[in-house]
């Protein structure tokens, strides 16, 4: 099953995948996840966002959902997503050969676009479910190319018209437990091959514009030039700064300059921000300290700086209760398993708004993600199989 | 014939140009440069390397050369390089008009790929008619589409075997003088609509490839990062402040960063410097400032570094005979000129490594330039035209 996903949307000069919401590779991955679903004899439905559902046994309210996504940044790894879908499908034939019939309705679902690497919004599929998504923001969305989420919906035969919160489906489900690769290395350092998610840590998207004039690079005196590329750097370096004094995370991984010529002064520098933080006033301040410190050097360059906030995601605290029951549950098997707070958003984090929501991590030895070095050891995913088929028996019999 | 231009490769959303080497707008402006030439009578030939010649009268040796280029840099501006092709022809409009019949071969040059912005390499044109520019090398040279040159060439049915120095062609050459918009704003301060060129500063061109790991913005801890980004902003803001020490200009103004996503830390960023000043050593001296203050951050952020000079053009002094009889004859209808150095690069400066060669600038009242915002007013435009026609017929009666 592993095997047959591993090739799909492969960029083989980086080793990375190129996964995006509606692009081919993307839709050979559905296409994958149906052949997997009917495998098993699942029924297979997509919802009125584009989320693929695969039940097993007749669907019905008091769901026992599971899932991961597909989708992947650019260039990302293979686990980060499908590591959960698999285990899934895998948790599956796990129970099966234990003999055990879900006493309650059962799916495993495919969220989509949850990176956000094509239109920018992380987590699209579960928010547009949960109407943390505006539909007419996100049909408007475009991708670097110009094209409207919209209009690749429409391409893919998914109809951008449904769009929106799905209180039918949401109040149908009892419980959602995801599994994903770890995306630290903390459980690196102990003796359990899985961990139980505590909560999500605020996480907030920036795009700045730095605007300047742009300009010959060999005639243009420096104390003539509003180089906006000098103001980038600036804050780039005071993010890191900044970050590290507030005990948050910053980033800037993502740029576009315009003309991005080599003889040309820039006229636009375009940059996002990832800011994460362990809490909501944490992260607001070490915000407005880097965009102090753009606006600070903007005003000496002699160029422009705005930033606006394209999402933000509150901290998340997993239901308690499920979180309780999940490492009860896990204790018969490995013992006691870490409980452990991430930086890293999941579709789990925008359903717990909505629904009882849960999370398992399988341990990742070097703690690399978001990169083809992201990995897992084999015994740590099955031991993540056996842990997602324990959990989700105690809670569907 | 100035507004049969205009529209060419322009780009209606920034109002600048997109002339790249052999692409569509390129070409446009290659059958724009046959068709005016044809309305005068003159013979145009396309030369071994893609230049273009348009003869008024018979072709020989102790021929008298004006022209320029018509490519662009990426949004650059509508005078770089047309102002000079138009107001050669402009020129030959105006001596026919006096009744003048040049007593030596004339042609006006129209050169190939004068800006480099497809691959990398200015002058490509000239440079390759000289030999400055090996012909296997540029042959190979890729745009960011992964085409070559020679495939963009044989596209446009021009042969890319026959590149090469064509000792020939330029032994024929008595003289060449291009014309071409002000690139700083010396001339603003000054009475003079134009001035003669003393000599070009050096100018390196160095791509710095600053490598680290991709990872997951979220959850990667900052002590565990090797972020290439933050190396990269600091080598920005150490080459503003030594240029400035060092009398020079420095830009950062083109970059490629992968995997170039929001939520992922750069596996690599890619940039290009460009670097000129006053004199040879200067140049090394800046450059070598600005590499040791890359490597210094690389080694505490935990990335690699490495900086190749992808071209080089010494101090070019202009050929001081023809540069003191154009200052000559231009005193007779405009005064005293001034006689200036400038920071960029020109096909002339290549050339005159072969043949006596001298420049003409007009006036450019902004001093903005390779930007949309590039201008002159047009009264200048005239006094250039008739600053060239002085000297062409000086040098061709």
């Amino acid at each position: 099953m592993w095997r047959s996903l591993l090739p799909l949307g492969l960029n083989p000069d980086t080793g990375g995948y190129r996964r995006f919401a509606w692009n081919a590779a993307d839709l050979a991955c559905r296409e994958w996840f149906r052949s997997e679903a009917a495998a098993r004899g699942l029924d297979v439905e997509t919802d009125r966002n584009g989320n693929l559902w695969a039940w097993w046994g007749p669907r019905g309210p008091g769901a026992i959902v599971t899932g991961s996504h597909l989708d992947s940044v650019p260039d990302g790894g293979a686990f980060d997503g499908p590591l959960g879908v698999v285990s899934s499908f895998a948790a599956i034939d796990v129970l099966r050969a234990r003999g055990f019939t879900p006493g309650k309705p059962f799916a495993v679902a495919c969220f989509s676009d949850e990176e956000g690497a094509r239109f920018g919004i992380a987590c699209a599929g579960s928010r547009l479910l949960t109407g943390a998504l505006d539909p007419d923001r996100a049909r408007g969305l475009r991708d670097l190319d110009g094209v409207t989420m919209a209009e690749a919906m429409a391409r893919a035969d998914q109809d951008p018209e449904t769009l929106g919160r799905d209180d039918e489906r949401l109040a149908g489900i009892a419980a959602y437990v995801e599994l994903h690769v770890e995306q630290g290395r903390a459980l690196a350092f102990t003796e359990s091959p899985v961990a139980v998610a505590s909560a999500i840590w605020p996480h907030s998207r920036w795009r700045f514009d730095f605007t300047g004039e742009a300009n010959h690079a060999g005639t243009t005196l420096l104390e003539d030039r509003r180089d906006p590329m000098l103001t980038y750097a600036t804050t780039v370096l005071a993010a890191r700064k900044k970050a590290k004094l507030g005990g948050a995370v910053a980033t800037f991984g993502r740029l576009v300059v315009e003309p991005n010529g080599t003889n040309a002064i820039p006229s636009r520098v375009r940059a996002w921000l990832d800011v994460r933080a362990p809490g909501d006033e944490i992260l607001a301040a070490v915000t407005e300290q880097i965009v102090q410190a753009a606006r600070e050097r903007a005003g000496r360059d002699g160029t422009a700086v705005t930033a606006d906030r394209e999402s933000h995601t509150p901290i998340v605290e997993f239901d308690h209760g499920l979180r309780n029951l999940l490492a009860g549950r896990l204790r018969q098997n490995f013992g006691a398993v870490p409980v452990l707070p991430t930086g890293a958003g999941h579709d789990a984090g925008i359903l717990a708004a909505a629904v009882p929501t849960a999370m398992l991590y399988v341990r990742n030895p070097s703690g690399v993600s978001h990169a083809p070095g992201e990995h897992a050891e084999v015994r740590d995913c099955l031991a993540g199989v056996t842990a997602l088929a324990d959990v989700l028996q105690e809670l569907a019999q």
